[in-house]
């Protein structure tokens, strides 16, 4: 059994500690909060003991594993402190909003032979996975061009999103990500963005609506669009067309249940809502991803570098409809 | 070229005159109906002159092929006529509601080799026509269990249908062909039927719904499911499943817009409503055979043999119904 | 807490055991099979002692509900054990395969106010349940014409079936289960089979093809086609048709991945072909409701009624296929 | 009846003037072609007599309408002085390489109060139609970004390609197009092509493979993805993503049959494949609209200042493409 803690008690850290529970092969030995209520209500439903400080949790010999949860600008430090205290980590995405500070923390654990692995869950949804493992059989040749959707119900207060870095390192570097998983690396960034749905967020010189290219160093072409608002759920598709064909992964939905009437046929059920329904499955097998790679020792992914990667396309995105240019990546 | 006469101007008459003076390789001669206003409606549109009697029509020359659209009572005398006259003869579904009548229809013609051909239009429909030829490819194996859906967008008025012979003469024979089409001789007959739309339809002692269940010689099980009611539109499908796979030709829309909201995703159009719209090129297919027929001298499907078979199920499914008894057919 | 114990320690039973072991609000108190290595096997994966007896099963204060998943023969002595000690009771279909049995079943234990379910799992299921509260929401007006697909992807030895009942009894009985669930009491019963896929099947005096035809008092009829054998897997599917359109319950797939090709294009998933994959959520929701049933003491459902009422339309379908007549029900 | 001259008998010249010989408003009155073998044979398929000079042709009092479907370095001139002729013209896209030479061309016939039609034949399926008219109904709100994906089945060859004027100008102009008619202005444009199918494609400066993104007055964002080979058939399919929801219009196929197998399930026929087949009817419509602005005066659309933009966001995308900087249009 992995032993492992819980650090940011929030929305997704509980998600997470419940799945930590859960999970036959892992173990959850404490959470931490610096809002020692949202620990202990964590705490209690789980029937562990919050720690009273990070501190505690590194230190613990029973934990094995940190799973780090609490908020962006947070990551960094508690990376670094728990691999300097030898634990294996699982950090939500980004690593950081700033490319620097995730490049100094990496200066700071490489020499600690690092098990870092973050947390981009769409890398482990059955379809998304299924897309890559076809690719890679061959089924469709090359590829040449894809197609992310990506489209959230409804965008978050412009409020919250002040500190979010913005929609390409908030929300459009799942995409990024994506395209790195599928065709690798990414050498050309076209953005083009846009503030259609809620002036408050163009206010705090934010966009919520965008269009995005991509050039691999494959050749292929990758084109992405994004929405903060999508009344018919949350969309998220890929295409993938290459020289013997295409493989598409559509959305899914809670039934299978089609209705027919004298306004439309075969009409289906509007799509699951919520980020954490739709990719249930894939945060558990996410965490069985990093608890196996922790018990076996295996290679970590998507990893510390993966993690960089997004976060320097995010901010090349964000250059790129700055200059109206495209940017070139080294 | 083929020349051809339409006796019978009425709705389908008008759309049969239209698609044969369209054709490339037949030419309209003359139309006929006792209606003359409606005869000479049709002709003047088309260019003709209406034929003044049937024995015009028949004693023309210049007439190689007759197609009957009158109303079916009428269809043993014209069809014996024609046959007389040497003519080649494309007639609308039913050959007519008694068995014995078109028994002595064909000891009248048959000893003159007859050329005959049955309007059974679905078989000439693109996607009905792929789902025969697959079969007989063999992509499915052994067909085992067929479901044939048929349902009209509303019911015609009672008044109407009192003549008609009943739901199994008048709108199941098409599912009945279709049965013999697909998987050949039937053998065995379960009907049930039902009068749940209009009280009026049960008053004539007809019904508007009804479920068939049909053996084919081979082994194959028939699953006839049809209403008289539709809110959606024109339901046209029918399911093949085999030993080795399953074939379904679906529906077919006006166009391939999907909606997606609020409400639904992926909705598509309602269905076509009218059979005219449903089967257009159908028909248009159906003149192309009869037309090449007749100017190969080549067979005639269906035949006159395929019109009594289809109704001799018609007349065992009404018998199954009265007496709740599988019938069995020689 | 409810505490439960597991009669039956084979393939269902130990996926049973397992649901109640990770039930938050049931607690697996036991489990019992005469194989007292089975029972082993699963009470030492699932941290539980085996039971020495049936006995020392109804006599455990622990044990609230007694859930049966042992071999058909033995489920109406261990209901009527299980009421008699004053347990609940959730038991496998079918009840019995003789509705003579069944009955004296009933008979010794109605007056002990039996708290029995019987596991029709189908109803459970995420999409046919939404499709019968979308029914009685109205969204379809009057249910008309019902349309039942069921095909397993492989068919048992027949050896196996020897002493399953027959087809009716050990297959169709789910639909028929479903029927009632949708549309409510069946009044009469048409029945086709046909041995088309395995002679040995045949040889033992059974069939492994059927097409079912009910008429419901509420006037729908009702379509059941099944298969023993389906390449393309678990093929569950089901049609509501009615006086305001249609509701059609698909099937579900592992993914949601399409394959465009130089010979075909939107290709899906071949399906499920395990019954317990395909109703993995299902089987947890039914516990769910028989545990929150014996927890607040709420009416079970589907209850022995059921069942039994399954068992009776079973033994109809027999009777009308060997008699070829329509069988009309009390 | 509106007479007509086709001007260039080749493959899409033969295609319209069959249109309009079988067109019940319109006649036939000639054709021509530099070609004489080429008009005659076409001429006497249709019979009609083939004008021996351009000159001839328009002259002729009973020519209402010059449809020119020469190549595309004969336009300007043809349109000039077919206009100057006081001839209507419907003109296959695009009027000119050259934008220069297309402006030119509108000083020498503005004054005129030219009746000119470009052919851009997209505008005028069933489906693309529907999507315009459902958006302008309000059905999906304000349009936020669409996605219209553009795929040929297979490349010319590259010795065909060297006098097209390079993908944008030829093929992605119908994608630009369509971006006009659906979503009106547009003012800004990205390109990102690849050279990915065949290296004599490449070899000659041109691409095969492309992505563009547009910026729309009205705030849309356009992506375009292209590509000119596609093994599946002629992939056509544009999204419409809104504040209310999206429109979709999927590809059409031959026929309505789905497989399924042991390998796939609901698998669809490959697309069609030739251009024609697809857009068969929207040809047949182009012409009706043609036909009818010709008689009854009303305004001709897409008209040359369509045609004009097309080119310019064309040329707009090679300049982008070259500078890797977003082009804006004034």
């Amino acid at each position: 059994m992995i032993g492992m803690a819980v650090l940011g008690c929030g929305r997704i850290g509980r998600m997470h500690a419940r799945n930590v529970a859960r999970h036959s092969e892992a173990r959850l030995v404490t959470v931490f909060d610096v809002n020692t209520e949202a620990a202990g209500g964590v705490a209690a439903d789980l029937g562990v003991e919050p720690a009273s400080s990070i501190q505690e949790v590194l230190t613990n010999p029973e934990v094995h594993g940190v799973l780090i949860a609490s908020s962006t600008d947070t990551h960094v430090a508690l990376i670094a402190a728990a691999v300097g205290a030898g634990k294996a980590v699982l950090c939500e995405k980004p690593i950081d909003l700033d490319v620097g500070r995730a490049q100094a923390c990496w200066q700071e654990i490489a020499s600690r032979s690092p098990r870092v692995m973050i947390g981009f869950n769409r890398r482990f949804d059955a379809s998304f996975r299924a897309l890559k493992q076809r690719i890679e059989a061959g089924e469709i040749g090359k590829p040449e061009l894809l197609v992310i959707t990506n489209r959230d119900p409804e965008p978050p207060a412009a409020e919250f999103l002040r500190h979010s870095g913005g929609m390409f390192h908030d929300f459009t570097i799942h995409d990024l990500d994506m395209a790195r998983y599928l065709v690798g690396k990414i050498v050309e960034v076209q953005a083009c963005g846009a503030n259609l749905i809620d002036p408050a967020i163009g206010a705090i010189g934010d966009i919520d609506t965008c269009a995005v290219t991509l050039r691999a160093k494959s050749g292929a072409l990758v084109q992405i669009a994004n929405s903060r608002r999508c009344v018919y759920g949350y969309d998220q598709r890929i295409e993938v067309f290459g020289e013997g064909g295409m493989l598409r992964a559509e959305n899914l939905r809670q039934t299978a249940v089609e209705s027919w009437s004298d306004r439309h046929t075969a009409a289906q059920d509007v799509l699951l809502r919520f980020f954490f329904d739709r990719y249930r499955e894939a945060y558990v097998a996410e965490l069985d991803a990093f608890v196996s790679a922790v018990a076996t020792g295996s290679r970590m992914s998507p990893d510390f570098a993966d993690g960089m990667a997004a976060l320097v396309l995010a901010r090349a995105a964000g250059c790129s409809m700055a200059s109206g240019r495209t940017e070139k990546l080294p």
